[in-house]
């Protein structure tokens, strides 16, 4: 039985950077696919290409436009190929219209001195925290496996607004599957916008722009396997229908796999 | 007498989003020019083109390969315009060869709950905290007057490790100028590798990537004129040739002007 993210990953190739896909029911967000599912495709279609060198190190996904239920084309392109990095440049396109943009980088590492500077924030583990057993009127947030720790779905109930937008969970795909590089580039999207939680208000609000980096590779990703990761979110100004957000995604054992960063849309 | 920033952001137009220039000595770097002026001049041709809507949102520089001292050429495509948000893809080549990618987000912003989440720190206003007077030696650090409250340029001679590599200090290009997105898109790659501060050591490195979101205005930055932006920027991981690093610059009256983030190599 395949995995609904294999299933969406599973773009059919055109040959020449070219791959033709259509938006998987499973990862439908309000208006269009959940723009993690999208990330991934992207990075997925990057890594996919023979050419392509070392691991994922950075992506940067623009949504510029509405992706409709109907098929997409994306092309991917290695646009400068170094010693040790490499740098992509990817569109996906419908019926002749750009719906995002983005830019992927690669990179072979070698060892050199390494050490963290942030700390996982102390929390029980995730067997010890009940999973959500609620989920927005959406089918994406099905895909996962939330387990709040702190900042779970915003109380529309009772609209005051807190002093902060923190969320704080242990999250993996449900069914579970081992993480790689494209699972990670969709969990770093699996925070709801933080003006929900801020606010505890629904507004219109999407992703424009989201720019992940990597610190996992092969090593970090077997180690990991399909176990939880804790992943925390917070804003930084909300202003004028923008904001910012930022996020950390830690393996099981505290080391920082991914930091994540976006501008949001929201509209009032 | 012109400012040397403007001089770099005069770029020639040689039609249909193509722009020709070469780098300014003024900003050189160890190998090639500094960064953040290369991230200035690719959202100045943006926001040069005669259909640019709005004011920058987020700006994504990818730095490719090294830009020689010779000419090079901006090509600039407003890839997707919506009602209130346009994306845009450039890039910069030279002789054939691509050195730079970026994506642009610009936005026509109207007012909505609006509201800050992170402070700025505590800090003594730039009059009382004297000026750096050394300077690395290279061209580009003369452009700005540093004001160090914490985490100075290292000290070589001391090499022990730090457990943090946090650096908070008032900046301003030198001479004064008033706070535009391109200069703050240059100020926000102002900080030297969070590795040299982390190890008080020095070794080659370079930003492959770098993501500034913008949350000032043209009101904002008229507010702002050229008083001293608060700039804080601190690592999360480094590790196997590569580390994460974010910024926050704020305004003098303590607004979050943008936050930025990078991904850097370092050699070992």
């Amino acid at each position: 039985m395949s995995h609904a993210l294999d299933e969406a990953l599973a773009l059919q190739p055109l040959g020449e950077g070219r791959w033709q896909g259509r938006p998987h029911p499973a990862w439908a967000n309000m208006v269009g696919p959940y723009g993690g599912i999208t990330a991934a495709q992207l990075l997925h279609v990057a890594m996919a290409g023979p050419q392509c060198l070392g691991e994922p190190l950075a992506l940067t996904v623009n949504y510029a436009g509405p992706v409709a239920d109907a098929p997409f084309e994306i092309v991917a392109r290695a646009a400068r190929t170094n010693r040790s990095t490499q740098h992509w440049t990817i569109e996906q396109h419908q019926d002749g219209a750009l719906c995002t943009t983005a830019s992927a980088v690669f990179a072979a590492r070698r060892s050199t001195w390494s050490a963290p500077e942030l700390s996982m924030p102390a929390v029980p583990p995730p067997e010890a925290v009940a999973p959500e057993t609620r989920r927005p009127p959406v089918e994406w947030p099905q895909r996962y496996d939330f387990r709040f720790v702190e900042g779970g779905w915003p109380d529309y109930r009772n609209p005051q607004e807190l002093a902060d937008s923190r969320t704080v969970l242990w999250v993996r795909d449900q069914p579970e599957r081992p993480l790689d590089a494209p699972a990670l580039a969709a969990v770093a999207d699996v925070f709801y916008p933080r003006v929900f939680r801020r606010r505890q208000r629904f507004t219109p609000a999407g992703t424009v722009s989201i720019t992940t980096y990597f610190h996992a590779d092969s090593a970090a990703y077997a180690a990991q396997g399909s176990r939880h990761v804790l992943a925390v979110a917070h804003g930084r100004r909300f202003t004028n229908g923008f904001f910012d957000q930022t996020a950390e995604l830690w393996s099981h054992d505290g080391h920082l796999l991914a930091s994540s960063h976006q501008i949001v849309y929201f509209k009032e």
